[in-house]
């Protein structure tokens, strides 16, 4: 052990986070969703203890899933309905939801088809259950939409290369780049045909938006906690249908070879218990707002539509991706605001400060040319309040208003 | 989408925890080293939003351990430095930290050497990983001490075998069960003898005692933020040495076939980001205490060995497992409560029962012949009121006192 010397550990004692939701108004791409509510934050420090929710795992089950106080073995029931999926578990992030399902469906060797969109912890996934990649295409710049029904040849493909199917299927629901929403039900039908298992990566939907896991023949659907249910991370949730549960949910069969001990109640992709703390008590306590949140969900994208035409009114700016526009994670292009970064002193960093100056943070510091935001859950008045200060910033810099 | 009934989301509405640290003395042999400080239950709070780590997320290096707004960056380097090792990071779970060494370590098929005393998440963890686990015995009851001697035997047994060493070899510094302490410097000086990464397993010894990694030859550290550094679940402790970084930290090599996307920045076996929210900040936020506290560790097992000595005044009643005790994780086996359960009306509950009227929580519900306890953080005045408890209850039930 080294002592560590008290002054190296002045930083660690009043830890404050600048971009307070009640002070800034943030567009950061990933962080709309997982705005707490008032629930979640008292229920975060009624469980922030670690190991706080086991005060009443039942000795016989012995597993979080199971535990029904506080309610999470009830939980694990609605979250299931509410996505019209069979069984749902919570793990640490989206990521480890993907990478259980690839880890359980697949061989090593084995391919995954995927979207040319998806994510990178998709593929990271995948790397780490030693499956290969197979990606869709997309149109390229500027709709970037996706060839749904290419699923279908580049499943075709894996078969003729390797002799086998893929082991499964992703696409990604809405995807972090561009945000356009997929009709997952295409794909859905696809797989169905192939008898493939399909997971639908619902991290930008699930939370937000109202999701019929049933209606879209989705196997298997992941999604995360911290971006889009309005919980702390890292929380990830795993949902699947009934026929997969024997495989993806596995119970160890390990055995100790001189203990002779099993290990059998526990689901081994899982590792056992995930997150055993106040994250997943935030998820349950902003559970009955986010059932009520998807259903307003028009409404969020009607202010997301009436920002990008503010912004396109901005010389040489406009909306990426397909439109109209059918979520809030937004990529702009503006040569405009690119052009005048070329004539400031401070570069690509003007959009930024000047934005800041304004109370509006989560625009990544230094980029004109292309920009993501996100206006999930901002008010009327404060989605306004940022075409006004983006109208403003390009007037000042001269360029045309149309 | 399934519409869930309001009905049915009262439970998630006020989410409380029973046991609370502040009304009860909670004894679970689990939970005494993840009770927070003051200072991590505010920067819990101040870090509940989901992704609101992230605000300064370096687009260059964009990873979690690469920020250093707040300072995530340097309690990386302080951590390592704290452990004697010389990198670290924070994953979801101790197991998490076990699953990415001996995915990375190991190939399918490959063997892993571990304690015969080893957590079930360990062997889950090679189960997930496809490795094959060879124990390490111990001698039964009442000691149950490893003969960490043996280890080279196994290692000879797996070469014998298999025509390979095993890929890794684990060592559970204290055990779940019974609470011993091992002297992993004799298992390090075996490994280093036959260059097989050690990898120690300190969920119940970092952040509550010293430990000195580079003294004890460890390659790999890994230990649990919720059990044992005053943080919220999930968080886990992945620490190494420099040798190892390589293998362990692998950078993602996964290359999109028609997009042809590289993702180079990625640690892929921990999907990338790990903890981006509140349990990384609460454990930064209890750091600069747990540099102090594990000063005092000396104390702590003299609590420990206080109550063992007035418990084991009890008729029939003992410590398990090697004495005099060197941790404060307990395992006591009781004739005389099992005997005055089967006179009782609520048989084992009864002494639960009797606890919780004394504001004492913690022991499993329904178990007397064997219990498992934790004094850990208990002041001693706590710890008297426990022991008088117990021996107010055996008097009660008609046990003799010593």
């Amino acid at each position: 052990m080294t002592k560590i010397p008290k002054e190296r550990l002045g930083k660690y004692l009043n830890l404050q986070r600048e971009f307070k939701e009640e002070r800034y108004i943030n567009l950061h791409p990933i962080q709309r969703g997982g705005v707490l509510t008032d629930a979640a934050r008292k229920a975060l420090l009624e469980f922030g203890d670690g190991y706080s929710t086991c005060d009443w795992c039942p000795p016989k089950a012995a597993r979080l899933d199971a535990i029904e106080r506080p309610p999470i073995a009830q939980f694990m029931q609605d979250l299931a309905e509410f996505l019209s999926m069979d069984v749902a578990r919570v793990v640490t992030r989206c990521r480890e939801a993907q990478f259980i399902a690839f880890a359980t469906l697949g061989e090593p060797g084995d391919y995954v088809v995927v979207d040319g969109l998806a994510h990178y912890s998709t593929y990271i996934a995948a790397e780490l259950a030693r499956l290969k990649v197979k990606e869709v295409p997309h149109s390229g710049h500027p709709e970037f939409k996706l060839d749904l029904d290419a699923y279908a040849d580049k499943i075709e493909e894996v078969k003729r290369e390797t002799g086998k199917l893929p082991a499964a299927v992703l696409l990604t629901h809405v995807d972090y780049l561009y945000g356009n929403l997929n009709d997952a039900a295409v794909v859905g039908k696809i797989c169905k045909k192939y008898e493939i298992p399909f997971i639908l990566n619902a991290a930008y939907t699930g939370g937000v938006m109202p999701i019929d896991g049933k209606k879209l023949d989705v196997d298997i659907l992941v999604s995360s906690g911290h971006k889009s249910w309005a919980a702390s991370a890292p929380t990830g949730i795993l949902a699947l249908k009934e026929e997969l549960v024997d495989r993806v949910l596995a119970r160890s069969k390990m055995v100790g070879d001189w203990s002779e001990r099993k290990f059998g109640l526990k689901e081994y992709a899982l590792l056992g218990c995930t997150v055993m703390g106040g994250p997943l008590i935030s998820l349950m306590a902003s559970f009955p707002h986010v059932v009520d949140r998807v259903e307003h969900w028009g409404e969020e994208v009607e202010k997301a539509r009436y920002l990008i035409e503010q912004l396109e009114r901005i010389e040489g700016t406009r909306q990426l991706g397909v439109k109209p526009k059918q979520h809030t994670l937004t990529h702009m292009e503006s040569e405009g605001l690119y052009k005048a970064s070329q004539a400031h002193k401070r570069r690509g960093f003007f959009l930024y400060d000047e934005l800041k100056r304004r109370n509006i943070v989560g625009i990544q510091p230094g980029l004109t040319k292309h920009f993501k935001l996100n206006t999930y859950g901002l008010t009327k008045a404060k989605v306004e309040h940022v075409a006004k200060a983006f109208l403003e910033i390009a007037k000042d810099q001269g360029l045309t208003i149309e």
